[in-house]
Parts: structure tokens; C-alpha cells; sequence
């Protein structure tokens, strides 16, 4: 793939992200993310066979981005040695980043997973695998937040690294409907509360 | 109102109620929910002057069941009098529900807020009232169970009734990718662990 050809792709993923994560998957159509980044419909059906499979590649662009900025953030020692003060910046960034938005921008893997689970098996699959890369993350922090005696080592790493993951998401849900960061305050400071040693 | 009347309005919210559930609101169309009920276009306008007005009634709809149906469950000191055994059985009782319905179909506060709350004012604020309604309930709950020293007094009952409701949305969208009650399975164990008294 020449890097012309690449660069339209990720421009049509980049702009149909955007305009997803505000709106959702169903209500933006096709000729709005064209028009946004100025391209062809043939062109759109040169790269994607159809819409499915265009969310299917939407979804892994999305998560490999999201991916590669929670390993930084979380899993990056020289950022910060304390795995505990790592966690804590990355939910405190994200809420800054969430005022900023004034709450109306979220992940698009919580806005795809609830609307088109049911719908589309590829893209189920690509937000599961999603999520569970990021739950893995969360994992391998609080092992080495263990290792380091940085957090409590009385609780397992696996169920409690899916935990931080879902109930950050249900926090980002509920801040949706309240259009305020209060459910993800609470819920930084319970994690952290609950992740530091007695 | 006649009853005839409030009928026909019902049967409307409760077919949109089951096709929403699964699908989502933008790809459900009017016609769809109208030949499920067999209702013609012009009684729909008749009952609701738009669609983003019917979005609002259906949330309501929704939301008073489940309300009644959470407090019946939760708060019903005749089922047992131990609350955080009636919260377990209310837990169990929706993984096997959901088990039921192969993990296609969860909740339908979730699926909208994470579709239509940036964009329908009226939808998101009747979503924000049921999720602080289902809040109060697991707050009151807790209260209960911490009253009766059956539940850990050293927590804050609002803050956890909070992380109870917020963590188990979590893991019922994290269900929706994963077409697994694994999640939610976890979800019971924690907080039912977190819960107890030391």
C-alpha cells in the first residue's frame, strides 16, 4: 500500500472516529464521513468491502491508538516508578480531557459496544479483543504495583485489573447522562483507595 | 386518557422497549416498531409529537419498570431479611436472565446513553434521573445492611452504592462484547466480597 493510499484510509477511519465518538455508528452516515475528509464514494468501497467491515477496521484503529497511549501512561516506569501515582495521573488525565469535552465525548468502544454487539459479529469481536487488551493492562500495572509494594497484595491482579476497567466504563456511561465528571471522580478515588496497602 | 388509548400508547413503548434493547434507537425504524404492533403512522404522532419526544417517553417507560422491579427485588425486607443475600439473589437472578437471552440483550438506560445522550437534551436528562434513581436504591440497601451489621460499616453507603451501580453497568457492557456472563459473574463476586463485613 503506497503511503498516498494509506493516508486516505486513516484519514476516512480518523474522521469517521471523530464524528462516531460524538454521535454513534448507525446515525452517521456514510456521505457525512466523506465529506469530511473530501473523498469519493468509490473510494470509500476501494478500501472497505462494505460498512461492517469498515467498523470492523474502525474498531481495531481505534483500539490499537487507545492501546498504545494506556501502555505509555500506565506501564512506562520511567514516567513514574510508583505504578499507584502512574494509575492515578491517567484516570486524573482523562477526566481533565473529559471537562474539556464538556463530557460529551467518550470511547468509542463504550458507544460501538452498546449499539451494534447485537448487530455485527466482527465488530463484536474486535471491541471484545479491545477489551481485553486493556483489561491485561490494568493486570500487568497492579502486578508490578504488587512487586514494588506500591498496592495491596491481598487481592488477585486478574479480577481485580477487570474491575478498574468496567467500572471505569460504567463511570464514563454515567457521565454521559449527568454531563458531569463526578461518577469518575468517585470512581478514581475508589480504585485508588482500594489499590493502596492497609 | 381512555384505556384503550393508554394501550395502544403502551404497546407502542413496549415493542420499542424489546426491538431497542437488542438493536439500538437510530437503527430501529418508526415503521418497524409500528408493524409490530400493527398501528398506523398517524396514531404514533398521535401519541408522541416526535421522535426525540417518544425517546424520552420510552426512557421513562423503562426506567419505572426496572425502578419497581429493583426496589421489589433490593428492598423487599418479606424476601429476606438480609440485604446483601437479597443483593447476591438479585445479581444471580440477572446473570441468569441474561444467560437466557444469550447475552444479546442487556439493559436499555445503557444502550441509549451511550447512543443518544449528546444528542437529545431530553433523552439524556430522563437517563440521568433513572440512573440516580437506581443509585439511591443500592445507597438504601447498604444503609439497611449496614444498620443491621450485615454489610461493612467502615464505607461510605452513598459512595458504594454509587461504584455498586457504575461497576455493574460496566461489566454488563463488557458481557455485550464478550457474549459471556464472565464479567458479570465477576462484578457479584466482588462487590458481594467488598460488601461483607470483615
Amino acid at each position: 500500500m503506497s503511503t498516498a493510499t494509506a493516508t486516505t484510509k486513516e484519514r476516512i477511519l480518523d474522521a469517521a472516529e471523530e464524528l462516531m465518538t460524538t454521535k454513534s455508528f448507525h446515525s452517521v452516515g456514510l456521505n457525512e464521513i466523506l465529506s469530511a475528509v473530501k473523498v469519493p464514494k468509490g473510494s470509500f468501497y476501494h478500501y472497505f468491502p462494505s460498512k461492517e467491515q469498515f467498523g470492523v477496521e474502525l474498531v481495531k484503529h481505534y483500539v490499537a491508538d487507545a492501546s498504545c497511549y494506556k501502555r505509555r501512561m500506565l506501564l512506562t516506569e520511567e514516567l513514574d516508578s510508583n505504578p499507584l501515582e502512574r494509575l492515578s495521573s491517567y484516570m486524573n488525565g482523562a477526566i481533565t480531557g473529559m471537562v474539556e469535552k464538556n463530557c460529551q465525548q467518550s470511547c468509542l468502544v463504550l458507544k460501538l459496544s452498546a449499539e451494534v454487539c447485537t448487530m455485527s459479529d466482527g465488530m463484536r469481536a474486535a471491541l471484545a479483543a479491545g477489551m481485553r487488551e486493556w483489561n491485561l493492562i490494568f493486570t500487568q500495572l497492579i502486578r508490578e504495583g504488587q512487586a514494588k509494594g506500591a498496592m495491596r497484595t491481598d487481592i488477585d491482579p486478574d479480577a481485580t485489573g477487570a474491575m478498574v476497567h468496567d467500572y471505569w466504563m460504567g463511570a464514563l456511561h454515567r457521565m454521559l447522562a449527568e454531563r458531569s465528571v463526578a461518577p469518575l471522580k468517585a470512581a478514581a478515588a475508589f480504585i485508588i483507595r482500594h489499590l493502596t496497602p492497609k
